[in-house]
């Protein structure tokens, strides 16, 4: 199996100014290409240590891929460097400058002469055109040995990546990984992981279990020759974990709870609307992300204080003095406030205490309350994040806002069909 | 100048699975105490290639930090490899077993018998205690070499490194670096780099332009012995970019301008309710990012059609019709009628197509108009960001919408002082 190494270039990740996003990135994309990453390395602009580099890291691995330093100042050096490591000689090449004109002429900026420093490459390599950005990528093979130069921003090398250079590794591919996202809302990731079982011991695919802000999900990683070969020994595990997890699942490769909920109110041509108390926003925010939500939410209210609450929304004055604004009844009323003032099929509602501080004594920050009100039903849930983690639990608590949303959706499409 | 690099373990890492954000924040640390890092590199889990690494970084730089391979299990095998390399041998040490076993107990967890793996050390070494895990770091100084061992974990590796390893590595310091923003709003990068001038010449302090979803900032780093010694280089620097820069300039060292706008509203003893279209909640979901918003924001509507533009806001229908929603003419009856209908003192709103699609032919994503309505004044602003990338559009116009009401709050504190 042919191994490969990481070779980023640039003072500024050596300073900490910016993030080496570029080495994972490529990382993962080889690894689904059944490619061996072994090294990471990281050198600043200066020649001697680049080019000891370049020559290491071409003695111990087959193909090497460099990032950064394919600029037109005097400090991007990579190009000249790695082309003299590989034994290469740049030649100036017109077809690359007219390439580099064309960008700036497209993007209606002036040309600086120094830009055509870009349009040097050796007469060998192969060439991988910059849709974003200036600088061609670079790609030359000899002896056994892979060189790849990528540009620096990530989103001129992602893109150059995924569009040419992995048809230019193709012979190194050993296999095919693909890998889905299996989400899940409202299970902690332990008891996730203990339903799933021995699910998680198998070999190909891969079951493995995540969490990330409140949330619990599981990757199902499958190795093949094709994507849908590897597809094809998903599908039956994927089955079996949307047997066990069953309405815990909220989708698979989504990017979250909202691309789950927004949808199925738009197949079941319902509107909602929101009221907030401690997200304030952030609910009504989430839905609007996925785009055309304008079908399905007009009307939002946030109500911050107990008199916004009883004058915007109709809670009842003695329900707030009884129960306090964090409290199920509160939550519910605040439903069926927001569904009558709106004249939305559905309102859904958040109150909580998102902390640092909690107003009243007993009650401790994390305590979340989310209600629905729709035609003949309502729902409340509470919710103990146990964290004094203020972004923590307004995100937790939208989430789960959205969650008893899509439930609610999916009992009454279970409905429809059984009628 | 004593000269470090950082040395990171974990296949997870060659794998793409996790970002490797300790290289960085140790890179940045490093830098602000005078010390240069030379090198990055990841390899993983593996004995050999580790030891190697390990050898070539002692050979090459004064100063080698790794991160990751201190935990408990078979594959976290840094603490052995790099005690070997460094030419020393580890010991049982029994108050490390007792700090372990009380970590346990504090977080009342069972701890397996393979931690104690974790309170071996050399005799020769400096423990730095865990206070957020169980695997101690380890530093160790010999014949002009320095070999630091940090936990893989962010909140576990760097709060040891702040607290243990900055005055291990005190005699390496050569100065201390402090870097302060200024943060601006309204300008481009290259306006605001352009009336800065020549103060970006200068070498100490270093000034720079960066830019970040769609703000301007300045980044003023001084050198000096001592932290107040830097800070008395760059006040001079920063007193003579906010003359230049003047009402750009929303705050110096703050997160964002919902830090700089809730303040002064709280000075001011001023409410502000939001009217929010675009936006949809985003703005209220800032303002109340900031810990005690409850004082001044208690009411926003969140209006994502024309129907409740006008049932909601009392935006006059006429309006709608010849003006279209996103106008200065709905804007500023937005801002009007949320002032009226919460009776708080300020009403700002925000209406604008996001992207991808907009509505209205001839009207561009990117288009946004916010507002502001006080007693006695009306204030619009439109803007025009030329991007089709919704979530860039939604953040924008919510932080100008912000800005709006900073100016605001300033205009009239300015008025108050002058009377």
């Amino acid at each position: 199996m042919s191994v490969c190494e990481i070779l980023s270039v640039g003072t500024e990740i050596l300073l900490g100014d910016i993030l080496n996003t570029n080495s994972r990135f490529l990382s993962r994309a080889l690894a689904n290409m059944g490619i061996s990453v072994l090294y990471h390395e990281t050198v600043g602009d200066n020649e001697q240590r680049l080019y000891d580099a370049v020559k290491r890291a071409l003695g111990r691995s087959d193909i090497v891929i460099t990032t950064g330093g394919l600029g037109p100042t005097p400090d991007d050096i990579t190009r000249d460097v790695c082309t003299k490591a590989f034994g290469y000689g740049l030649v100036f090449r017109p077809e690359l400058a007219d390439q580099i004109k064309e960008y700036f002429d497209r993007s209606g900026r002036q040309m600086a002469e120094s830009n055509l420093r870009q349009a040097y490459a050796p007469e060998e390599a192969t060439v991988f055109r910059n849709h974003n950005g200036t600088a061609p990528g670079l790609g030359m093979k000899k002896d056994g040995k892979c060189l790849v130069l990528l540009p620096g921003p990530p989103f001129e090398a992602e893109p150059m990546f995924r569009q040419s250079v992995v048809p230019f590794l193709e012979e190194y591919r050993t296999c095919t990984i693909v890998s889905h996202q299996v989400r899940t809302m409202g299970i902690g990731e332990s008891s996730m992981a203990q339903i799933a079982g021995e699910l998680l011991d198998g070999e190909n695919p891969t079951v493995a279990p995540y969490c990330k802000t409140g949330e619990a999900y599981l990757r199902v990683s499958a190795r093949a020759a094709t994507a849908a070969e590897a597809d094809r020994l998903s599908a039956p595990v994927i089955n079996e974990i949307e047997k066990r997890l069953g309405e815990y699942i909220y989708g698979i490769d989504v990017n979250g709870i909202e691309e789950a909920a927004v949808p199925l109110l738009k197949e079941a041509g319902l509107t909602v609307a929101v009221a907030e108390s401690c997200t304030a926003g952030l609910v009504a925010k989430r839905i609007t992300d996925v785009p055309g939500a304008s079908k399905v939410f007009h009307h939002g209210i946030i109500t911050y204080s107990n008199d916004v609450k009883i004058k915007a929304l109709g809670v009842n004055p003695e329900t707030l003095r009884k129960h306090g604004a964090v409290s199920e009844e509160t939550a519910t009323e605040m439903a069926q406030g927001v569904r009558k003032v709106s004249g939305a099929d559905i309102g859904i509602s958040v109150t909580g205490f998102a902390g640092p501080d909690s107003d009243e004594p007993g009650k401790a920050p994390g305590l979340i309350y989310t209600a629905l009100s729709a035609e003949g039903t309502t729902l409340c849930e509470k919710i103990e994040t146990g964290r004094n983690d203020r972004d923590y639990n307004r995100f937790v608590a939208s989430s789960r806002a959205l969650n008893l949303l899509r439930r609610y959706l999916i009992s009454i499409a279970s409905k429809e069909n059984t009628r």
